[in-house]
């Protein structure tokens, strides 16, 4: 399964960081343990007991952004090959046991982790754990089993970004605004290199990457930490260390200069859609407050049909029949602001990517009022308290945020870091709107 | 000293192939002879005894299209270093006896190699190829060498690159281009790479690139073969062959599906221009004619001022003061085929785009006639032959094409299969003319 942080509003679910449970204090956040193995495994325990269900996941801080040169797709290939047995359990055992349980499992790779996921009634904890356990290090591949599930990838791009052209607008936009930093290349890989990645390329790939050191287990549900420890010992535990975690080479983007578009036609195109991606910092590579600015501007923006983009665009000037902006905090490197728009019957994309720019300019021009700012970290920090009832997205958050290099406490003092953004720190945030840092898409039914 | 292919028409001279001498038979082009020393490295040897003087070429088959990944600049940085001195001759010595024979000497970086050069009178020879072949292995490297010189390429990119706005624009379009392939980085390495470039870099990069097996001299002038084999065994041939020739390590591109534009405003700019790259076969990836096919296309659309851009464009439509096109057929991966226009006072590059869209529309439909497909033909030879009467031409078109895996064979029958070209075999080259693998630039003054 391939989760690719896509750039299209349909799948764009942003990860939502949790704020303040039910009952609970405001700021305190949910209750949340952390330890680390002795085998430099990070272990986050996320108490709760509003049902008999655990939610285990076990996060590597790899993902396709990690991949070799010229083996895309590696990182998602091998989430998938994961599933193949090791010398322990035979090929679907792990998955058969789950389901058998009554249990649910999942998996996904992104640009920067890739994860495993279970779900199920608490007394099997241990019973995932120790088969997660064992296939940390116990994989087991042959060529027979690699190539027929080499073309159920290659089957599964051809699927969903081949034959789809939103999303080879999407790869390409990324590609352009990535022109050096692997972002550029989706996750799921590009096909001609998809067909290359051999059974050797897989496992140096899982032994590489595949460590003690390299993992985050989150476990979230009807536990406590005492209980996850022990069980965490006694089979994570048992991993010998590697003796250092593994390196991530990935080169950093350029200085961007120039305004990119990008423009796809197809006669499959029903609705054209305009989307521009800015370069801007994530919550890891922002100075402080930054990251948490962006947050506050994007949801002004375009957040939702209370937000400037939608009153403008859609109900005034009657241009567009959705717009909306939202931006991904969540990256190891820097990463991407989006503002998109569907055009109204008989509207170009020319007029109106340039009505959209008209409102950036007088937002950034006129400000953001206090009111406007207070009003938007309110919803924000709502949404994710909102989130946050969701045991599996509260367990992903923390994976996520872990991954890529964030504490236990920078994800709960997230609330309290959005409440504190000023009018000031959202003028500031619009020098990233810049152009030169931008590439502008434009999906069309017609060549124009 | 850097060489980069420039995307901007000024420094656009193409390599041009040898065609055939004067007072030689018209299809049998310059008398060349070449073999293979023990230790694998190639030898060509072109006389020439109309001066008594020879040039001295060695070419390593790599360039800045194979630095590693997060070490762009490298191959160029490693040919400046390449002056440093050895164990044997103090830094600067070689440079020094060239100066006081009286000779000439330089080098250059490519993507798809480096090369050596010396010009000297014939008696000389075996003293540069002593030096060279010293250098090919006995290189030193000490950091106090190493860190000024890294300045020095810094300051190169700062007054070439980042102070030029053509220059930034090229940059931005060839990464638009090759999104994935490393034909994207600037052969002289993007600055924030090329500042963390060290001794050990420059010292892993030399080791693994600079062989007998990786490289090719080429020698023209008064000299013949027997000779220059003689010396090449007392000198190259002293450098034990390592097993095999280094890899180059390349990922290619995926299939382009967007048109895509890039746009750079800038004050400085005086004149704008329009410029639009296609990604096209080279030589070395074309099947069989396609290459000489498109360099009789480009010729006819936009080969010097009797072109059909040309007669469109500026003396019929006034629309520009200047419009051309190139190809470059010399490339090791898939290579670009280059439009360009200037636009006449009060023309939009808009406009100017629609205006070559159309010629190229018209052409590609009524197709190119047998008459102006054998006029094209016609001047590519001359042209070459012209060139030919150019000793270091000559043995640059030599080098560059053996770096890139064309054989002395394919160079010598390239006037025949330019004359062979069809009328057919330039429609079906149009095919490549196609907005969805092309980036078009805008240079401005003005953000419009």
């Amino acid at each position: 399964m391939v989760n690719p942080v896509s750039a299209f509003p349909s799948s764009a679910a942003k990860e939502q960081p949790p704020g303040n449970g039910e009952g609970r204090d405001r700021h305190s956040g949910p209750r949340v343990d952390h330890f680390t193995l002795d085998n430099g495994m990070k272990v986050v325990v996320i108490p709760d007991h509003r049902a008999p269900v655990v939610t285990h996941m076990v996060w590597y801080r790899n993902g396709s952004a990690d991949d070799p040169r010229g083996k895309s797709g590696i990182a998602h290939f091998l989430e998938h090959l994961m599933f193949k047995g090791t010398h322990v359990h035979k090929q679907g055992e792990f998955s058969h046991v789950v389901a058998e349980l009554g249990g649910q499992e999942n998996a996904f790779t992104s640009y920067d982790y890739t994860a495993y996921f279970q779900r199920v009634a608490r007394e099997h904890l241990r019973t995932v754990m120790e088969f997660e356990a064992d296939r940390m290090t116990g994989l087991t591949l042959t060529d027979e089993i690699v190539a027929p599930e080499r073309d159920v990838v290659l089957e599964e791009r051809r699927m969903r970004s081949d034959t789809d052209p939103a999303s080879q607008l999407d790869e390409a936009m990324n590609a352009a605004l990535y022109t050096h930093h692997s972002y550029g290349v989706p996750v799921i890989g590009w096909g001609h290199e998809i067909e290359t990645l051999s059974r050797q390329d897989a496992l140096d790939y899982y032994r590489r990457f595949y460590t003690p050191e390299n993992a985050i287990l989150v476990v979230a549900g009807d536990v406590e930490a005492p209980e996850v420890e022990l069980l965490a010992r006694e089979t994570y535990g048992k991993t010998p260390a590697r003796g250092e975690a593994p390196v991530r080479d990935r080169p950093r983007e350029p200085q961007p200069r120039a305004q990119r578009l990008v423009k796809l036609a197809d006669p499959k195109v029903e609705q054209p859609a305009f989307e521009r991606i800015y370069l801007v910092p994530s919550a890891r590579t922002a100075k402080k407050g930054e990251s948490e600015a962006l947050d506050v501007l994007a949801h002004h923006l375009g957040g939702g049909q209370t937000s400037l983009f939608y009153r403008r665009l859609v109900l005034e000037q009657k241009k567009a029949v959705m717009a909306g902006a939202y931006y991904f905090a969540d990256a190891l490197d820097d990463s991407r602001f989006f503002v998109f728009a569907m055009p109204a019957e008989g509207v170009s994309l020319e007029e109106l990517e340039s009505a959209i720019d008209e409102v950036l300019s007088e937002a950034a021009r006129e400000g953001v009022s206090a009111a406007d700012v207070a009003r938007a970290a309110t919803r924000l920090v709502a949404d994710a308290v909102y989130a946050q009832d969701n045991q599996a997205s509260l367990a992903r958050w923390f994976g996520a945020a872990l991954s890529n290099g964030e504490t236990v406490e920078d994800v709960l003092g997230w609330s309290g870091r959005i409440e504190a953004v000023s009018v000031e720190d959202v003028a500031k945030a619009f020098q990233w709107l810049d152009r030169k840092r931008a590439v502008s898409g434009y999906l069309l039914k017609e060549e124009v």
